[in-house]
C-alpha cells in the first residue's frame, strides 16, 4: 500500500468488523484503538535455584515483574510510563453527551457479559470513555518457574511477561514503545535486567464523520434497521484504517454487525445470523445511496 | 512418630542432607528454615476476555497478582505481612562472629555460584542471616493468560501464583499461614477475588549445640578432614528434624557432605565422590566415639 497509492486510489473504504451497540441498533464505529505488544524479559541468575539455599540473596525474576508491573500501571488503573498521555486526544462535548445517551444498563454488562462484580479502570473517567478513548496497559500471561501440581521451590532464572498497551488517537506507537521501555529500565529492580522488546505495533485512527461516505452509511443502516444510527467508537484495533488513512488518505467507514455477547476472539465466539443477512442488505444500501 | 514415641525412642538422629560450607571443611548444620507453601489464586470475569474491547473495564487478575505480590514483600526485601517477623529469633552475638569467620569470598560466591551482578534481600542485614536467620518470600511460577509464541490479546479470567515462604525459628506456621492469608485479602485489589491455598508447611528448627551427639560428631569430622569443624545453619527445609524434635523430643545432628556447586534440586545435581567416602568414614568415627 505504501509503495502504490496510484494503483490503491479508491474514494473510500467499508469494513465489516466491528459491533453493533445493541441488537437491532444501527451503529458506526467512528474510533479505535491500537496497540504495541512486546514481551518483557527479566533475567536474574544464570539458572534455576533452590528458594531454600539462596532466597534472601539472589533475584527473583519472576518477583521483579510483578515490582515492574505495578510501578508501569497503579492500582486505580493510571498508566505511570512518563509522557504515555500527552498526545491522548479528549472526545469532544458533543461525543460525551451521544455516548451518555446510549441505551445500556450497566449493572447488566457486568453481570452478564463481562461477569465480575466490579468494573474497575481509571476511576474519575466514564467508562464508554476509558474502553474507547482511553490508553490501557494489560498483562496476557507471564512464563518461567514452576506452574505445575504441587510445590517446587525454584527461584527462576527468568521471567517472560506478555504485556499490551492500547493506544488511541493521537499517540504514535514509535514513541509509546520507547516511553515504556524507558519506564521499564527506570522501574527496574536491584539484581536483575529487563528489557521491554516488541512483537508489534499498529496506529489508533479516529475517523471525522463529516463526509458523505459516513453520512450514506448511516441512512443505509437507518433504513434496514428501521432506527436511527448510532455512532460509538471501539477499543479494539483494526490496523489497516490507520494504513488507508496515511497512506491512501481516504475515511474508513465501519459498518459493524457484531454483537456484544459474541465472546470476540473468546471461546465460544459466534455471530448472530440475522446480522449476517441484515448486513448484506445494509451494505447494498449503502452502495446504491452512494451512486444515486 | 507422633502416635509412637515410646516404640520409635533414641537418644539423637543422624541425618546427612546438609552442605559443607566449603571443600574440606568439616560442617555442622545447627539450624533450618522451613516453609510455608500454597498458591495464590485470583478470580477475575467469568472467562477470558478481549482486551480491545475490555480494556479500560474489565479487572485483570494477571496484574491483580503483580499488585498482590507486591503488597506482601517490598523491592529491598522485607516482608510486608503484619506480625511476621514478631516471633523471629536473633541469633546470638556468637553465632554471628562465628558466622563472619568462614571463609568465604562474596565475589566469588555471586559471580560463580549464583550467576548474578548483585545479590539482593534486606540491606541491613548480613548475607548468612539473611539466608541463614530471616524468612523470605518468594513466588515460584504464576499460571494463566497466554504464554505462547507472538501476541495473543486476552485478559485472562483468572491466575494462579506459586507461592511460598520459608520460616526461621520461632515463626509458626500454621500462624504465619494465617498472616499471608490475611495479608493476601487485605491486599486484594478492586474487581478480583483472591486467596491463598495452603499446599504444606513444615516448621523451622534451631539445636542447641552444647549436648554430646553435636560435640562427638564435630570432633569426628575434625579428625577425617584434618580440620576444626565449623556450624553454619541453612537456608533449606529437613521437616523430619523440626517432627524429631517436637514428638520424640531428641536433637538432629546434621553431619552434611554436599558442596555449594552441587546444584541442589536443580538442574545438573551432583555429589562430589571423595564427599561420598570421607561422609561414610565420619559417620563411623562418629560412631566409635559415641560409644567409648
Amino acid at each position: 500500500m505504501k509503495s502504490k497509492p496510484a494503483r490503491l486510489k479508491a474514494d473510500a473504504a467499508v469494513i465489516c468488523d466491528t459491533e453493533m451497540f445493541a441488537p437491532d441498533l444501527p451503529t458506526l464505529c467512528v474510533g479505535l484503538r491500537d496497540i504495541v505488544y512486546g514481551e518483557l524479559h527479566v533475567q536474574g541468575a544464570r539458572q534455576d535455584l533452590h528458594s531454600g539455599i539462596y532466597g534472601g540473596a539472589a533475584p527473583n525474576p519472576m518477583m521483579a515483574t510483578a515490582e515492574i508491573l505495578t510501578a508501569l500501571k497503579d492500582r486505580e488503573g493510571h498508566i505511570k510510563i512518563p509522557g504515555f498521555y500527552d498526545r491522548v486526544v479528549e472526545p469532544s462535548a458533543k461525543e460525551r453527551e451521544a455516548w451518555a445517551r446510549l441505551p445500556f444498563d450497566v449493572e447488566e454488562y457486568k453481570e452478564k457479559e463481562v461477569g465480575v462484580r466490579e468494573l474497575v479502570g481509571e476511576p474519575e473517567i466514564p467508562l464508554f470513555e476509558r474502553m474507547w478513548a482511553r490508553p490501557t496497559l494489560e498483562v496476557h500471561g507471564i512464563r518461567g518457574g514452576f506452574i505445575g501440581e504441587g510445590a517446587k521451590t525454584v527461584i527462576p532464572a527468568r521471567a517472560v511477561a506478555k504485556v499490551s498497551t492500547r493506544l488511541v488517537a493521537d499517540q504514535r506507537p514509535d514513541e509509546a514503545l520507547k516511553q515504556i521501555q524507558a519506564a521499564v529500565k527506570a522501574a527496574c529492580p536491584k539484581g536483575v535486567t529487563a528489557e521491554f522488546k516488541l512483537i508489534h505495533t499498529a496506529a489508533p485512527s479516529l475517523v471525522n464523520p463529516d463526509n458523505r461516505f459516513i453520512e450514506m452509511s448511516a441512512e443505509a443502516m437507518k433504513q434496514v434497521f428501521g432506527k436511527e444510527t448510532v455512532y460509538i467508537r471501539s477499543g479494539g484495533s483494526i490496523p489497516i484504517v490507520g494504513a488507508f488513512d496515511e497512506f491512501l488518505g481516504i475515511p474508513s467507514v465501519m459498518m459493524g454487525f457484531g454483537l456484544p455477547d459474541d465472546n470476540l476472539h473468546a471461546p465460544n465466539e459466534k455471530l448472530h445470523l440475522p446480522n449476517f443477512f441484515r448486513g448484506i442488505e445494509a451494505v447494498a444500501r449503502y452502495l446504491e445511496l452512494l451512486g444515486a
